[in-house]
């Protein structure tokens, strides 16, 4: 790889502040909304549909780059304040596309983030500017730009002294025709090992199809990538733009749920409750569920340990200590009240013994009768 | 897509039966082991690594398909010796490839499963003899095949009246060169679309490098992988083939130990829980500092929770009751003590009380004092 | 590149010799004939239409490989009798696929070439078998096999004392679909790089629609291909299996006399001048523009050579001495009557002179005017 | 393909005039130059090598987009000085490329054409403004671009108002290493068949190496490409970019005199006969050359005519005279002297039967004695 001395590897990763939102640590943020901003009640519906899945940015396109000159160009300024409204009466970040200099001239005091898409991540002359404006970019990989182009493509915004880059993963173009593009999923693991820059991505370009997007963002949060940019809209067959690919309010919010557990399996939070009772009360049942897979696990291997050890060792309180000091560790960590902890352990740990006893009890029933 | 009435979509996933393990169910099973068999000393040492950390098949491949003549083409019947014999040892299952009429006779009575290669994905001849046979037949798909084709490629075998054809993404040919082929994760959302059949991952090949593994063996159980099919070389640096993408032991281990917490979080087991003190114990730390994730992170949602609800009602014994009933019903299905669960979400909501009547009191406070 | 002893480069490029006919030399041969086998009548006019064309090999399938086992696999020994008679009774030599093992041994004693077809370029056990068979083999290139993997393949079939490998160029897989592959025609200029095999193309499979068949097969000839494996049915709209890329009898007569020339241009000759008082006339016609063609293009340069020279020195009689002996060696070499060459240069020489001082008195006389 | 009006094909293939010189009819065009130009003396080396050659056009890149923004990025306005002043005292055009709005504006006035390279093909905001300027623009074909992209890309050039688009192929990205990129070929027969726009080729870029880019430029006027863009460098080991793939002065020379008879192969024109005796000299070998092979074609077709006509009917003198008129007509569309076209053909006819009569002896004198 040839020489990039400002987006390649560091010891430590790079944190990105947008806002009082962080990037690239512990926390997990949802960026959701409609691929084109088609009208004013339509970013309201969405901004209430993003919050109510825990979403912290509102996504959408003011200005969209169309490969006929015919389709779709994007409303422009008018949509711009569409974006915007919605967003401040949600308490949502915002983030959009720019494609050109003007429409970075026209976004950069209304959003918070810019976006520069895959067909732009070449455009050198747009990533100075971005460079220069000093926001948080957003850098998708281009169609067919290799992980190595892209890091390049980086330095130019870094060269401007601007830090803030955030890498974008949304698919490569192969033969491959079931999925719009396909999704370099390995491109998280490899920017992670070359750069120290944030890594998000977009299921929804690079799936190309709604009912694949929640599999890929699950695979995404579980490879490492730091966010995730999801096409919503609260209509999707009415969507003047990829509809096919958008998720609809409800789906969104199912995957935001499903996202808990599994960033919590990686060791990430995911950032953004939601908001009303329904929504968060599905959130509750998919952590409890996976806290009842995670003691069946736990139950399981227990028993195990119980037969390597010497039959007379049933109970061994130091490794008890070990466990619950631990535990309280990485719960002062995630303000988590360790007496909970302490107690539920206990817990545990009495049925532990209970179980290994029996099951001691069982084997030894079973010798005695030959069986 | 065209016609494929065997191998096409059903409501029903398929599940085979190898002995007396599942896959296509909820089970996730690791098969791991070397690229090829060297030596004797060399899978037996493998096949404890495999079984110390949950694996449940052992891989070798004896038959080499090599780009070039001039390689290493594999130990043959020797090897399949060794191979056998490592296995039964440590109580593993195998899985070996045949490339040819020849060596599928020649392993048909001594493995467990069969293994296509990618470059035979096409070779029908060889796939209506592996249909024939009656045997599990793990068909990688070809470095360019799309899912249609390889699904077609299934077709073969089914035809033949053998249901035992087990799916395997090993990643496709693009012009990305940071890994050796590039990942299509998608493919196994579509697979789960398109068909009833399992679908595994080989990351190994995917990737290329063993640093990569891990997170492509984590995103493929979240996106609904069923099996795991990687590259483990006791030593790694003097393997005759692929040792550079190749796992050493423990890093298998720490895989392993890692996707318990990935799978449960998509609601399957990671079967297998190894043997050992120390890999056991590995294994229930990653658990439990899951299990701590979750309840910081349900700690947090049941904050809001109360600020949505009227300031009167404090308690509400019909959702917890709900909650206990529900937990009690998975509990059940996942042979989880129903009684210790009750007793530890009882801590769970009373310490929720608690917390809620500190926060209201502190709001309370702070409104008084105007802050 | 690795090390590939046989197939890598020498000096001398390889001819392989087919019967009476040879391959890798000046020669360009015409390979033509339907995609599958279908009838007895099918061949017979097949035959017809490409001795007519003036090709030299008339191909057919007996064993498809083909993606789907519902689709037709080919008449086997019953399409070998009906493409032999063919052959036969149109004094063609003959080449056909072998997919397997039992495939190869059935056709070996009744056809001259045999081709492995692109699925099958990395069957290793297939590649032995035709290497130890002795025959001409036609190896294609894989679908998505690199250029080194191409000929480490042929290395496998080099290496069993097999020199007659035919490399095969028939487009590679890619995202563009307004074609079915995409021919890589730089192939060709590489293969003569780095090997001293023959190398062909099938312009067919690589376009798959026949409109796009002539631009290919022309390109391949001035690039250096020795040989067109070329699609034709007698009646493309009722075949069996990719009508739509397979030239009409009429097409094929017309892309050989075409080729004459372009063949002719770099120094090549379209050997098979083809039957029939239509066909070898239109031949002529072709030949005859090429002839005026490159006169007038003479006419044109030798006008700007006389502006160069000083004026008093408008014949040049060394210069014309050094063009009569340079051609008659030409002449000879291609069994051209060296005396009818002198006679036309005696004219052209003549021609060259009139011109020139007409020429020259034209533009004294626009010097005397001032204009 | 989606509708596109401006682009999409029409009957008659569109001319575009550059000067007084065209593109999209029967002549092809050289355009060549270095990459980058690098200093006053090598554009001045540059120019006379061109010009020396035969080309048209003087290439010379200014503004280079570059993959690192730590690569040589071009001389800006004092390059243009060098390409514009070089060309001048050649009498040469120019081609630049423009990377921005502002890089536009500053050649718009000095060059004859500009250029949009591949990474701006979708560069939706340049396109416009390339539209705008009214002058010819080549627009190449994005890195992984479709060709329904790329028309669409032309659409937006011509929706306002500039018909001068020029398409140029220049290789894709794909899987294949050795070359640079895939030179696809099949693209000019496509794009011919869906456009009425003219299509060059760069056959540099797509190779990657100088030595492959005379056999992709042959292979591309054979297939029907309207000019050629190639890059030469007075010394190309001293590029600053892209030396690898640049030709030297003489190896452009050469591929000069080689397309002459490969043009009018397909019945085009290669057009600048270059200047300097000796460059003249070797185009004139090159034509010779190739009238001699074409000879020595027909005298082997006339003797296969003769064996098919009835043995009295020698000579036909209907056929002769249809022969002469229509090469009469031929060689006056080619301003060829009619007079010298009849006599050679008077001793090519004469010749045909003295050839004939002692054929016919011959093979009578072979039956006589029962051979």
């Amino acid at each position: 790889m040839q020489n990039l001395p400002l987006a390649g590897y560091k010891p430590e990763r790079t944190e990105i502040a947008v806002r009082d939102t962080n990037i690239g640590g512990r926390d997990i943020i949802l960026m959701a909304g409609p691929c084109a901003v088609e009208s004013g009640p339509q970013m309201h519906q969405a901004a209430a549909a993003v919050k109510q899945a825990g979403g912290t940015v509102l996504r959408g396109g003011v200005y969209k780059p169309r490969t006929s000159p015919y389709a779709f160009q994007g409303l422009g300024r008018e949509g711009l304040t569409h974006l915007t409204a919605a967003a401040k009466e949600h308490d949502l970040l915002t983030v959009t596309e720019v494609i050109d200099p003007a429409s970075l001239e026209e976004v950069l005091n209304h959003v918070d983030i810019i976006q520069i898409g895959a067909r732009n991540m070449q455009n050198f002359q747009l990533l100075k500017l971005a460079g220069q404006s000093g926001k948080p970019v957003i850098l998708k990989r281009g169609l067919s730009a290799t992980i190595e182009e892209w890091l390049s493509a980086a330095e130019y915004i870094l060269a401007e002294e601007n830090p803030n880059v955030i890498l974008c993963e949304r698919g490569i173009r192969t033969f491959e025709t079931s999925t719009r593009n396909t999704f370099d999923l390995s491109a998280i693991a490899v920017i992670r090992k070359m750069s120290h820059l944030p890594v998000i991505v977009d299921p929804s370009h690079a799936a190309g199809h709604r009912e694949y997007v929640p599999a890929l963002s699950k695979a995404a949060v579980a490879a490492g990538a730091d966010w995730l940019l999801v096409e919503m809209h609260p209509h999707p067959k009415e969507a003047k733009s990829d509809g096919v690919q958008s998720l609809t309010p409800t789906e969104l919010q199912q995957l935001a749920a499903d996202l808990v557990t599994v960033a919590a399996s990686v060791g990430r939070t995911m950032v953004g409750t939601g908001s009303g009772l329904d929504s968060l009360r599905s959130k509750i049942d998919s952590i409890d569920s996976g806290i009842i897979e995670l003691l069946a696990e736990r139950m399981h291997v227990v028993k195990l340990v119980a037969r390597e050890k010497s039959p007379d060792r049933i109970r061994d309180h130091n490794r008890e200590q070990e466990i619950i000091q631990r535990l309280g560790r990485i719960a002062a960590e995630l303000q988590c009240p360790a007496d909970l902890v302490r107690e539920i352990y206990a817990l545990i740990f009495d049925h532990a013994i209970k179980t290994q006893l029996q099951d001691k009890a069982h084997r030894l029933d079973s010798m005695a009768y030959g069986r």
